[in-house]
């Protein structure tokens, strides 16, 4: 029957899309979600989630049907399936979920069929309550046992064949009932005729990563700003020093800005200016110079064999480090010479040196995407990645990636992870939306935002419902960076201490995984006057830091680190929802487990310098209660108790004292007098 | 270089859908728009409009792109280009548009590539601002020229192939005004290098159907009433003397229920009662009889040549017929016989007749579209469509399409279309939204919608915004009808003239497509006790109307379809826009042309019992106006006018005096008498 239409006159010229087959889509499976992109790219997940699964399946006529999700590991052959039902009839909507327990990618698809005998039977049920004759309905009823039969194996083989002859000594009232007993519904459920069944007619993807692509706290360390020597840069034995301080801040990711050998040829001095002293450290992103290129370790640092022990101090502390890739090179860079194929020169012989016109970026050259050689540019970039993933890195932070052509991601990714799938690439993709979108399609687990220019209520709300709520959540995982080496905003430049807190606790409990730059701990935020850049950036400098300078959070970072351990709910992003208050400077969030078993509630003062009181109006309903119960709150910065009986709260929070509140609620146990009590 | 990358060790067992190739993926095309399920469907257009097209359209780096829109008719094989510009940098958005000129379907992508001329000469300009020397860069651009002038024919080709000689002649500066010279931009942006163009990775449909399948009003005929003797079904003839009052009444189709021979076996009686005395008609919807089968007339209507006349009249007075197409059968339909093989028979031999249990329909026996023998079956009904087509008919509403295979509808269109793309098909698609939409998708030109129970404010601002502004107005047109031979709704029932009048004013200037049923003009309204069905209705029954009878609506019907045809902004869909009125029982919404040549609003009481007053307010900035300017205003269904100086304007609806009002705006001409006037 397949071929019958297909071969029908008139129709030998069909574009291939059209339908040639009657069966494989008289059944529609359309709108299956999550999906991106028409498939092309995959959905992003992790280990421990269940995958919900939706889709819209319908066909002509009133039928039953019955639907299953069909899914596999990618390395793996055999489908497995998982059953789906239907959720809204009107809307023909099913729905199904699969647990994801490998951190690996897995294909989806869904098949549906028409269950005869559901339909039979819902058909006769409907006739025998309105006192119609169904003897004929019977033994129509009998045809579908017995094809049943010949499919089913074992007792429900044994149990339909026997029915069979039941049926054929039985009268009609005997006959409905053996038609209908439990154990035959189930058994006839157990072996549906799937001749006819339409699959999907695409293959879905789901990446799951580890969860710390999606809940971690980074420390973006300054490596050679981490020693106690003026003048002089620190060596990764000094940032061993510095890691159990670390460790006890809560974090998790030590986050080293690039570690290779910086180059000496228009070495940029302190300030961004254009000409270095002698003893001055340039900008790590101007990467390679005589001593090596993106395999070797700046001898200022120490060995390779020293960065070695310094990764494996940091899986001691229970952390893990994650490295700066930046492609481009410094004009010395050994590629050059090696490779000059990769770069582009310019008609006197020079070579082409990054620019932005105006600016010029003297100390940098950029590598030729689009020249030839792309074969052995490309692998010369995994074999880099490789590389370092043998020192034991298995996170990766890159520079600028929306600068290089798109493709190229998403076949170094996809090699990466075909060794390793643990590695977690963050895209620096401080660009245009749908750019800063398509690198997170393409493959990276996470990317910086515009979190670090949306300061206010209305741009954090709607920032916030969009990463949470719209379909980039699917696929693009936010990390949120208050500042970086290279921004240095406006609000923490003029807000001061409280600034610095407001910001932190929204980076670390808006967002499960976040990021600290070096020094933002002191409350550091002198700028470049006018611009939004550090004075005397460590980029440039040897910086020397007294990390128990007054004025520093230490105690407040450790604390929210602290919460964001001990309750689930901060572990999750898409769970974010915002809430009322009736001011506007006054944010209040919340984020709950799905048993509701762990419910946390934030309410920050976006003002850093003025108090501001609000009535809040906590959900109620969300929460799992019911107006005039009574839940006990515990605010987790400060461990103070409170048992509320409305929705509504007041709050004032002064920016010097409480900028930030968290409450945990729980349950106030009711004690039913009328159960007995022994 | 196409290949270089795929034959990258570690790619060789690279999915198909991974990016293979540098050049053909580093420009990101997506999101183009409209596509309707990845383009799997065509998009809907009519003749003469612009189908208005947008991308999302980007790459690596700071560069200027090009982009056009490439398309052809389907039955062409050469693409023409269309320019595309770039409307919102920040969203990386293009737009674009062509021209639809034929009833046919029309192909269509998207093509962009890099533009190194404009990125040259953009950073040209920033240096050269900047005071910086620009020597080099000048002989690059040379070499742009220099590959350009390669490319180019004619005078292009000359001109920049002197340009080449001038430039060697001359210093930096002459030669920077030489390569940025008008003339030479202008030719630069003629010849542009293509060779590394990326192309959308499919191609996209519109279907562009003649304008009347957007906008006409339709007249629900029931043939058999249409004559003067009691007791005595008409005939053509009859309905023929009809037209010249219908057409009066400003409708431009004639449908009419199906004109087949009806069933004898199981005939239904007067009230759909199970037996039919031996002079009841019994339902044109059981068709076929002795007398033939879908092919054949109803002998009681006339013969085939009568029928033929009548189409000849309907054309003669510029209207056009429409034909129901019911694939159910009587059980004496010649077919049977004929082809047992595509009917479902019982364990005890007897036909299976149509049934949603418990509801029997004895008169009725379906196809069989899961059996053998498809081929046949389906070019048989193709061929019965196309037998109508002979006849000058090139209308069909199908009855009940949701019972059949969506594949077949896909099918038997297309084929439709292939021999004459004018036939306009509707569906009878009474069923659940994402069926009804399935169906407009396959192809259905319209389709019945639930316009029929959308009686409130909320519920119709809600179902038209739904069908005027979501991705659903690419595929699916609604044809309105405020009731049906089967539908008698209760609002019509209970709520007399007023409800009449409202009910038709809203189909009409909702939609610019619509259908009346015959004797709503009289508004004949009276149930079956309890249901929504008509008593005595005329689907069993021969019926004689008055149709002058006293507390007609004829006068209203003929102004509403006049004001229709002079306003063109009433023969578009998709402009509809809904705006304040402060009452719940008053809705106001307005339609404008895209040049605001014609701008028509109307104002309705949706409360058929009692008077509402309510303060509209007009849309100024839509209008074109600003806050204080005169604009003058005509009540259409009065010819009253006025003028207004506020957006904000008084109105009372009485149900029995004014239940509608509709505007046209007309622009209060200032003469400045500054400006000389001679």
């Amino acid at each position: 029957m397949t071929t019958v239409i297909s071969k029908a006159p008139g129709s030998s010229a069909a574009p291939a899309e059209l339908a040639a087959d009657l069966v494989s889509q008289s059944i529609v499976i359309q709108n299956v979600q999550p999906q991106i992109d028409n498939g092309r790219w995959p959905v992003k997940r992790e280990v421990g989630d269940d995958l919900e699964i939706t889709a819209e399946i319908f066909r002509d006529g009133h039928v039953v049907l019955s639907a299953v999700i069909l899914w596999r590991r990618a390395d793996e052959a055999t489908w497995r399936q998982s059953p789906m039902t239907q959720i809204n009839p009107g809307l023909d909507l099913w729905a199904g979920s699969i647990r994801l327990t490998a951190n690996t990618t897995y294909v989806y698809t869904i098949e549906a069929w028409t269950d005869h005998y559901e339909t039979w039977s819902g058909e006769l049920d409907k006739k025998v309550a309105d006192g119609q004759t169904v003897t004929l309905e019977l033994i129509e009823g009998r045809a579908l046992i017995e094809a049943a039969a010949t499919r089913a194996d074992g007792d429900d083989g044994d149990l339909l064949t026997a029915l069979l002859a039941s049926f054929d000594r039985a009268d009609d009232l005997r006959r409905h009932r053996l038609l209908q007993a439990e154990d035959v519904k189930a058994a006839m459920g157990r072996w549906p005729d799937r001749s006819q069944a339409v699959r999907y007619d695409r293959e879905l993807r789901v990446f799951v990563d580890r969860i710390e692509a999606r809940y971690a706290a980074w420390y973006e360390m300054f490596h050679r700003s981490q020693g106690t020597v003026p003048g002089k840069g620190a060596t990764f034995a000094d940032c061993e020093e510095r890691l159990p301080e670390i460790r006890a801040m809560g974090f998790d990711v030590i986050y080293l800005v690039p570690i290779h050998p910086i180059g000496r040829l228009h070495r940029k001095g302190p300030n961004n200016s254009l000409t270095a002293g002698p003893n001055d450290p340039g900008s790590p992103y101007a990467i390679g110079s005589a001593d090596g290129g993106h395999k070797a370790v700046n001898p200022e640092l120490g060995t390779l064999a020293d960065f070695r022990r310094f990764v494996r101090a940091c899986h001691a502390q229970g952390m893990e480090v994650a490295l700066d890739f930046a492609i481009q090179c410094a004009p010395d860079h050994p590629w050059i010479k090696e490779h000059p194929e990769w770069f582009i020169f310019r008609p006197d012989g020079t070579i082409k040196y990054a620019e932005n016109p105006p600016k010029k970026y003297q100390d940098i050259v950029n590598v030729n995407f689009y020249g030839p050689h792309q074969e052995a540019l490309w692998q010369e970039l995994l074999s880099t990645f490789l590389f370092w993933i043998e020192q034991g890195v298995k996170i990766f932070r890159v520079d600028n990636p929306h600068t290089k052509p798109v493709p190229f991601w998403e076949w170094l990714i996809r090699e990466v992870h075909k060794v390793d799938p643990e590695v977690i690439f963050l895209a620096e993709a401080f660009t245009r939306p749908r750019v800063m979108q398509m690198l997170a399609k393409v493959g990276f687990t996470q990317s910086y935002t515009y979190f670090t220019w949306r300061n206010f209520k209305g741009e954090i709300i709607d920032y916030l419902t969009e990463l949470t709520t719209s379909p980039v959540k699917d696929y693009m995982r936010p990390n949120f960076f208050p500042s970086t080496p290279d921004i240095n905003p406006p609000f923490l430049q003029t807000g001061g201490r409280p600034a610095h807190m407001i910001r932190f606790a929204l980076a670390a409990t808006l967002s499960s995984v976040y990021g600290m730059y070096n020094s933002y701990e002191l409350c550091e935020a002198t700028p470049v006057p006018g611009k939004e850049e550090f004075l005397n950036s460590e980029k440039y400098d040897y910086k020397v830091w007294d990390w128990d300078r007054p004025g520093n959070i230490k105690d407040f970072v450790t604390r929210i680190n602290a919460i964001r351990h001990a309750n689930p709910a901060l572990h999750e992003l898409d769970n974010l929802r915002f809430y009322p208050a009736d001011d506007d400077n006054i944010l209040f969030y919340g984020k709950m487990t799905k048993d509701r078993s762990n419910m946390v509630f934030v309410v920050v003062n976006l003002d850093p310098f003025d108090p501001h009181v609000a009535e809040l109006e906590f959900p109620l309903e969300a929460m799992g209660l019911k107006q005039g119960d009574t839940f006990q709150v515990e605010e987790l910065l400060t461990g103070r108790k409170h048992l509320w009986h409305a929705a509504k709260q007041g709050v004032k929070l002064e920016p010097a004292v409480n900028p930030v509140e968290i409450y945990r609620i729980g349950s106030w146990e009711k004690v039913d007098f009328r159960s007995p009590c022994f």
